[in-house]
């Protein structure tokens, strides 16, 4: 059974997939991707994954797990974590453990094998969102589970091993550190102003002297390049109105209007970069705090196009050689067919 | 300038390196390493690097910046900071920024372009460990620095674009935030227990009921598979006896005796996953805080075999497929010529 495992000096959780133990040979350099011959998430192959969970269909096609379907969420066959049991902590001298209990699911954002996210019709990315919110408030009803975690790898070189375009769920019985730290940090501004960073941050970017670094705004959500990015052209998308969780998204207009920016941002970055291998991850509120005044639910895409080093990961400091005031300009400039 | 900035909710400084602000274009695939041909590290070529800062010329060669030398450190052509300039602090709204004051050298470990670091005598590698000692020293005396790191990316996949082995160091008005948050991290473990939480890790890795993540020890080192790695044969090397920073090794015998700890242990990395790429990191006490009674200076390896996703980096959150306790079975096992 895989393992959780925590660092006494940072505090950092890690997950030790033991079931998965690699041997030192077995370290490709570059997974090869699945073409759709062979693809498990493509249409008529759905029994090369294990039962979907939740799935939309449409077009009143209502047998699961047989094609129809727009957005399929299944497990994942190679599960990071196991779903099974119950927690067990336990401590080894200074250390801490936990057995690996939890979820790690696949949505497959649509039937087509190489449909791209940001090329999807609104509509249907409007659904692959609600497919987002109906796993995460289902997971969320499962009180051995703190954090739900969705992410997206795309593109071989941000860490995508099928090339079926597909986002992850993980849901775990501890905060991932960055989060925590998020959810500290944000908690510490709280208290000595009595107001949200994000919304703060939101304010001040928007503002008329401002918006050098706005990507793109609408009525209900703005895009921006952050104040401090790790990494060339990393955007945020935020919601200008307080929430903390990305499920408070309940209103089928704004998850619309959500999925227009989301969207247009990643055309923009598409056509800027010449469609880069990227990763996104919502950052929302943990299960079951109630709702946070001090936190603000948003989707951090990083571009993968320099090669990050294990300094920057072991010393958690980085370079960025593109002012985000520049990434900014270009990526409002650049023209796309919306 | 380069300037460093703040994010406000993650209290991380990044550098953001306006100088060399890069348009969309500029980011290709794999940077190309140079080869020896046209080397700048090759003896002879040494016009084409900034003047050296320190150099170990055995064989009686006095005149700087001539062939001659076993180990020399320059400074980075294309610095990320600049070491010219006062510090200067600025707000801007809500937000944090400093101009980008600091140093960023270059130790070259050798004449040879092809030798790894792994492979060079022991007498030669204690130099380039000289050479570390030197320059943190010297950095240490410059008021405006608060962190010298010193950090090796080791083939390209781990982010070095020369080919000729050399590691870096990079001095910082600010402290970078894992080393932050392992200063912080340790010092409550000391407020706890009033022990050092690396000599606690020390004691019970290499107790007799224990040992089963301990790669190999000497007198003075030993080096283990730490108890949550990130990476799969994730490695430090540890002081047994309590010292917070690197340059407290004055002993020239303490120094042989870590070189060849680091050689033997680089050796088996190499053996066992057939030289694969490498990151390093020293992480030692900033600079004048006095002598840390909660700090312990030691040496992070991190292979870099499979790829880190911005996932990874975006949540902290890291999954491991190889426990530590095989790692360290398979290198303490496996035969090296030493």
């Amino acid at each position: 059974m895989p393992e959780l495992r925590k660092d006494p000096v940072m505090g950092r959780w890690v997950i030790i997939s033991t079931e998965r133990s690699l041997r030192p040979t077995s370290f490709a350099p570059e997974p090869p991707t699945k073409t759709s011959a062979h693809c498990p998430f493509c249409p008529g192959n759905e029994e090369n994954t294990p039962p979907e969970v939740f799935a939309i269909r449409p077009d009143g096609h209502r047998t699961p797990n047989t094609p129809g379907w727009q957005v399929r969420v299944v497990p994942n066959k190679f599960p990071a974590l196991q779903i099974e049991g119950a927690l067990d902590r336990r401590g080894e001298g200074l250390y801490d453990r936990m057995n690996g209990v939890g979820a790690h699911e696949v949505v497959i954002e649509g039937p087509a094998h190489d449909t791209d996210l940001a090329d999807l019709p609104l509509d249907h990315l409007t659904h692959v969102l609600t497919a987002y919110r109906e796993r995460v408030v289902d997971l969320n009803r499962d009180r051995r589970f703190r954090y739900v975690l969705i992410f997206k790898n795309h593109g071989a070189r941000a860490g995508a091993t099928l090339e079926h375009t597909h986002t992850q769920l993980v849901a775990t019985p501890i905060i991932p550190k960055n989060l925590q730290e998020e959810l500290e940090g944000s908690r510490r501004y709280f208290e000595l102003k009595e107001r949200c960073v994000f919304c703060d941050i939101v304010q001040q970017e928007t503002s008329e002297a401002n918006g050098r670094r706005v990507v793109m705004e609408s009525d209900r959500f703005v895009a921006i390049e952050p104040f401090a990015p790790r990494f060339p052209f990393e955007t945020w998308i935020l919601p200008r109105r307080h929430a903390d969780s990305f499920q408070s998204m309940s209103d089928s207009h704004e998850q619309r209007e959500f999925a227009g920016v989301l969207k247009e941002t990643l055309q923009r970055l598409n056509r800027a970069l010449n469609r880069p291998p990227y990763n996104f991850v919502i950052h929302t509120a943990p299960v079951s705090e109630g709702e946070l005044e001090h936190y603000h639910w948003h989707l951090e895409i990083m571009p993968q196009l320099t090669r990050v080093a294990g300094f920057e990961i072991g010393s958690g400091f980085y370079i960025n050689p593109t002012p985000p005031e520049d990434a900014a300009q270009y990526l409002r400039e650049i023209a796309i067919e919306v």
